[in-house]
């Protein structure tokens, strides 16, 4: 019984000296600098913003938003970093089309409502921009498709901005990975385990909470992402527990996904949440969200690893992704924070702390850009992945988490949503790569370039 | 948005007084003593054994094995405690078909391997015995239904003995869930996460690990158990994980599973554990376990719950049995022992140890019962499972865990292999009580009687 994905592992590791090889052709065409524009500058877009300003690799050339007060407050960060003024683009909902004709621009960062991502990836690629977008690129399997196609025909890169592969830990236990500390993967579990109730409802002034309003009389996230509880059933934020197992078992590189099935509990806790907050007379009382409150999913890969998902944002609980990295030799779990390694840990049988673990596999990436990363937004994985967006443009590669990994982990809503509807039936998961990722290496966090 | 399950949660309390009319009722015919035969005296027969001959309401009548050795065993627990011998039966595979023939014995306990249960359970109860059977009632669909069919046929209660649903933690947040501390339930978890390599494989001398044979040449449990890991791919012990949260959730009563979807991952750990244990060139190794490392089954409810179920025994890891109690105002969690309950936990989107609250809501049969369980196997739960199912007997009222949650949690095994088989199909859920789920009150554990 040979272990196909130990084999390919090694080969991942292996591919460094070829990755370095192609580095060194491209950096005939590498850019000192990349001239940014920012499609949405709400409160995500700026993060990003600020991380921008900072660097010394990025000029920020234009910004375009639809509202005046989240402008306001994006100039006020660029005024304060006291780099150049930008363009400003306050034009309605296709003012991003201005911004895109610019022929100075290389690329374009996009922190917009999720419904607008797709065309907007679509046209800035179109337009020959790399594109970093922010979580969930294609709401159905159909715009996952089209970016695929039109990523593939421009010949432009499209990098999902997903910050947690980034994370501290979760990037140590990607080296213990690849390390074979946890032996041949076996099952991995991630999720969006987040009380939004704030989120999506709030007073129409302030960002979190305050109120039972959303859609035109919210704010914020508020404006648009509430929404999405109302129509839609499926796991609707599922790239911040995917991405990093995903990354750990090779999917699209030598592994892909191929069923998954999901099941929805009742929904609840929205309803309560406008009759405690905006009481039991409130219009809003008389939604019927369709979102179920727990949303859980499995899905099998083609080298035999399960994964669990779990989407859950709607009743009062205690952030957690809930990771599980778990193989023949070792589990790692997040939300008791401890590990297991087989012939290792202390004392069979029993948990140890993650910690000591943790700091001694410390990823190269961290260990050399923890203190630039320090402070920036979600302890430091936001500085990361923009360094790695910047850096793949500047040196003309493929970004690290590419095109086929932003709609494989995207597609997860819409096939979730369908095996739902028809009473949890597994469905089959579309091979975004064509069959490319037989071939295709892990290149992603391989040394602490990007 | 009324709410079904508070309801039925308020109309089961208030069900206590005419369980206890219904007790008044049946005391007339209550029995003092309770005249026990034992099917199977391996090591499980023994645990219970031993607490049975030290019940004052309990004479050991005959014992009934194929082995000498364990036989032997029981003997000297017997002959410890003082009690009068019991008739042996040693007799072959039917033997214990001798044992039901004596009309006076009012009840059997059988631990026998799971292959034995339903044709064992179908002679007891057709021979007019109360029976108590260790989990696992029915290995495939169509057994349940015989079970079912015979139970209701002779009017004969069968008990399967799961114990966990008496833990002293499950116990407590069975109170705070029927006390409204976590409001409407919405998502429960569950399962047998439980590295069983050295029950697996023994040297056919100890019942733990020392080598890699089972089969003929193992010994106690890998005797029979890891045949089900060659030959069988699906969650194959799933009551311990699924019993407590049924039971919270009222499945049966009020409330009923509906569909299941299993996924499995490859096997690798029960190969691997043979070449560690047993060398590379081990007959073992040649061995394909078709019995997935980690399997996990998500199935839903009339009420609209989901419940999530792993089983994961072939891998090196900490024991946990994985429970998670979720509802629209708050969430328990065994693995990190933490609680969070809106409103009164300390800090908003902040666990908190659990200990505190378990303390508090300890339930009231571990209150009256707590010292005599002590030193009970399993921290106690196996003095409870055996007390409720006595009692039962001796004031001749249906068992607590009855026929109907004996075949539905057991159920789950055949009905994720038939998933697994079909690529995660989702597949109904039989209602083994044809309908009268909808009308039947919990009576689990209302007090502190049994």
């Amino acid at each position: 019984m040979t272990s196909r994905r130990a084999f390919i592992q090694q080969t991942a590791w292996a591919g460094v000296g070829l990755s370095l090889l192609s580095a060194s052709n491209v950096f005939a065409t590498a850019k000192e600098k990349v001239r940014l524009g920012f499609i949405g500058v709400g409160l995500r877009g700026q993060n990003h913003l600020e991380l921008a300003l900072k660097r010394t690799d990025v000029d920020v050339v234009a910004l375009c938003d639809i509202q005046q007060r989240m402008m306001d407050a994006a100039l006020q960060l660029v005024k304060e970093s006291g780099k150049p003024s930008p363009q400003i683009i306050l034009e309605g909902n296709y003012g991003y089309r201005k911004l895109l004709e610019r022929k100075d621009i290389d690329a374009v960062i996009i922190s917009t409502p999720w419904e607008w991502h797709t065309v907007q990836c679509l046209d800035a690629m179109n337009a020959k921009k790399w594109v970093g977008c922010e979580v969930i690129t294609g709401m159905t399997v159909d715009e996952c498709w089209q970016l695929v196609d039109t990523s593939e025909k421009t010949g432009m890169p499209l990098m999902m901005l997903e910050n947690v592969c980034y994370r501290r830990d979760v990037m140590a236990v990607l080296n213990m990975v690849r390390q074979n500390l946890f032996g041949e993967l076996i099952h991995l579990q991630g999720g969006y385990q987040h009380d939004l109730r704030e989120v999506k409802f709030n007073d129409g002034q302030k960002p979190y909470g305050g109120g039972a309003e959303f859609g035109a009389k919210g704010f914020s996230e508020a404006q648009w992402r509430t929404q999405h509880s109302v129509v839609r059933n499926g796991d609707l934020y599922p790239t911040h527990g995917i991405g990093p197992i995903a990354m750990m078992a090779n999917i699209n590189r030598g592994n892909r996904f191929t069923r998954l099935s999901s099941f929805a509990s009742k929904a609840r806790g929205l309803h309560e949440h406008v009759v405690n907050v905006g009481g039991k007379d409130h219009p809003n009382t008389k939604i019927d969200f369709k979102l179920g409150d727990v949303v859980t999913t499995m899905i099998s890969a083609a080298n035999g690893e399960t994964f669990l998902l779990q989407h859950d944002t709607n009743l009062p609980r205690p952030y957690s992704l809930g990771f599980r990295v778990q193989g023949s030799k070792g589990i790692w779990m997040d939300v008791n924070k401890s590990m297991y390694i087989e012939g290792q840990s202390a004392k069979p049988h029993q948990w140890e702390e993650a910690k000591a673990w943790l700091e001694k596999y410390d990823h190269p990436l961290w260990k050399k850009y923890g203190s630039d990363a320090s402070g920036a937004g979600h302890g430091g994985m936001d500085w990361f992945v923009l360094n790695a967006f910047v850096e793949s443009v500047k040196r003309n590669v493929t970004p690290p988490q590419d095109v086929y990994d932003a709609v494989t982990w995207s597609a997860i809503t819409p096939l979730s949503e369908t095996s739902i509807a028809q009473g949890g039936t597994a469905v089959d998961f579309p091979d975004f790569t064509r069959g490319k990722w037989e071939k295709r290496k892990n290149e992603f966090a391989l040394d602490d370039r990007y």
